[in-house]
């Protein structure tokens, strides 16, 4: 047995960022930054008030009140073509362009129309630059506005819209083939023969690609036949930038996928035991430069390696930083019983705040490794090593899930 | 103005859950279960071998050490065909099928094969039902696998393959309609003209959009024409689940979308002012049974009542029942100022973890409601209420965004 930092070190080596292009911005989510983004123009693009109010030049309000002529009114996204001469005011809007001539705006609460509208009566002295702001003041033409390798999210997207940009320079977002393999998986609701059984892996991992941010490609369930194995195989590594199977990676296990992707790797693929439960058994290559993880087939193991092995494989793909989910410190509401086998175990557990602003955590079901149902309930993982578990009201490092 | 509770109130009693239907295991991640899902069938389908061993008749080995006969091998996947007879013992892998006769299964590192291998030695007694899961042990036919009102991640569409479901029932997924307005607004990377600004929220909010699992519908840019706003709203409506629009929506703004939209809902749209920093104005309405969020046009309030009243409200539609997103109780890491003005703060920071196993919060820069990259760069929204603030090291609760 080889430990987890080991195997994940295995895997995070067989994997690189994919090349870098241009996306639509309202294709950008999830994807990260190739480049640094500099903007190619100032914003605000224009000086504008943040008040509803006058534009007025500051020197003239010195005496308020002061009754101004209004010369004109102009509402955001107008053109700022009312100058503002001595002892004139231009009524002005939110977000509206601050006219040639004027310093200043003075807050509408601070002035009183006349009745024919065409004076207004100043009651506080404003001071140049009052409630404008300045062209640029956001962000100037030439900043930097994020860091290459920045992890584009809503708000990035609305900032990347702002300063002009139409496409993102990012990795590429990673199509991921997910296969399923074994005459005797049933993947629909026909009833099953003796010794079929449900493929449900298949879906649950093509659903955690979709939760990585990449573009799950379902391969469906290929029958036990090397040649139809190993073709389907080539065509998949040749569409896809990363490849999932699951099932057959155990020692002793006989299985045709396992013959395919050694003979296609030419003896590439690595086929390891890892110290931990669920989910000891992995198998890991570059196939043709195409990550191929090879997860065990039962459904909990299947998931939890995929945590630990294939989203941190998928997160290199996308060229994120942020890689390895951390681990955080919980407080265990029940006894976490293991036993000592030299493994680190994965508790599925439900995390829930409490007051005190811990997360606390008790067991989310039966822990077999047959037992989805317990990690569908689950939202975090906690994390025993070797040695007797953790009592009720003890400290538990913990793995959320995404 | 009135309080957010009172405003969110308004906008959840204006939405409900949209129509059940049935759609593909694999299109269902993120809706919400429309009825208790029953397992029609038991998992696991047949009582298999939980380790790769022997299958024998556990009264056989009662005197271990004692010798058995192999008559041959069961693989996963095979049918159950070989027969275990007195003093017989068939070879499984994990996962096969129990074979007729046998009652357990002796683990292979408790036996020793002759080296003929015809016969295995089995080395320590087994009993009944020793490493045998039994069929239904997970889910019994008929269990209620899940309750109606379930949020389906990952996990649980395995469990749905797994009991042979092909289709769900869930509740609709929403589609978004999101609209800007304005003549001055630019779409694309033309240069600006004076007054003219580009349109950020319309990413950001399509990206919002997207992350509450709904399915975003760009409007586009609509200019300021009320037979054109009119016709692409009334479109809209009959297309959509739910509107976005933002900005407009200030006391005093005039505004087409306002116009339309009050024309349309006979009156029902309702202009509020919220006792919230950033954010205060904020619409609402069902139009014909749709409703109608209408966010501010500035950048951060637009994002900050996309979290406050627009998630919410699509959450609603979805279904669930988690919809307003809890706060929780972190540790100010600097002094988190505000003025006292009768309102709700909502202060963008960054929240990383402790070593205690608190969230840590830091203002992830300036607060200004037109500046953007702060919100981008925030993961939590700090909520003050009325009052000084919180000094450095104070407990604060934040809101954490998805």
């Amino acid at each position: 047995m080889i430990s987890l930092d080991e195997a994940r070190g295995t895997v995070l080596a067989g994997c690189a960022r994919l090349p870098a292009t241009r996306v639509p911005i309202d294709d950008a989510l999830g994807l990260v930054t190739s480049e640094a983004i500099v903007s190619p123009e100032p914003v605000p693009p224009f000086a504008n008030t943040a008040m509803d109010g006058f534009a007025v030049r500051a020197e003239d309000t010195s005496g308020a009140p002061v009754p101004l002529t209004v010369v004109g009114t102009i509402a955001a996204g107008a053109a700022p073509d009312i100058p503002v001469g001595p002892g004139e005011a231009v009524r002005i809007m939110t977000g509206a362009p601050i006219p040639p001539g004027a310093d200043a705006v003075v807050m509408v609460e601070r002035t009183q129309m006349a009745e024919d509208g065409g004076t207004v009566m100043v009651l506080a002295a404003a001071s140049k630059g009052d409630h404008v702001r300045a062209a640029g003041e956001d962000v100037a033409a030439g900043d930097e506005v994020f860091p290459p390798g920045t992890d584009l999210e809503a708000g990035h997207l609305g900032v990347l819209a702002s300063i002009g940009l139409v496409e993102v320079p990012v990795y590429r977002r990673p199509c991921v083939g997910v296969l399923s393999t074994g005459d005797e998986l049933v993947d629909d609701d026909r009833p099953l023969r003796p010794g079929q059984i449900r493929d449900a892996n298949r879906h649950t991992l093509l659903a955690l690609v979709r939760s990585a941010g990449c573009t799950p490609v379902d391969l469906g369930v290929v029958p036990d036949d090397l040649g139809v194995i190993t073709r389907t195989l080539e065509q998949a590594l040749s569409e896809c930038d990363a490849l999932i199977t699951s099932g057959g990676v155990s020692v002793g296990d006989f299985d045709y996928v396992k013959v395919a992707l050694d003979q296609l790797s030419g003896g590439g693929m690595r086929w390891m035991q890892v110290a931990i439960k669920p989910a000891k058994p992995l198998a890991f290559g570059a196939v043709g430069g195409v990550p191929v993880f090879g997860l065990p087939g039962n459904p909990v193991s299947s998931m939890v390696s995929f945590e630990l092995f294939a989203r941190p494989g998928l997160r290199t793909l996308l060229g994120t930083s942020r890689v390895i989910t951390p681990t955080v410190r919980a407080i265990a509401r029940e006894h976490l019983h293991r036993h000592s086998d030299g493994k680190t175990h994965f508790v599925r557990v439900r995390a829930d705040w409490g007051d005190d602003g811990r997360l606390h955590v008790r067991s989310s079901g039966g822990q077999a490794s047959n037992l989805l149902r317990s990690m569908a309930l689950a939202n975090a993982l906690a994390v025993l090593p070797d040695g007797d578990g953790v009592g009720a009201g003890g400290d538990v490092e913990v793995l959320l899930l995404p």
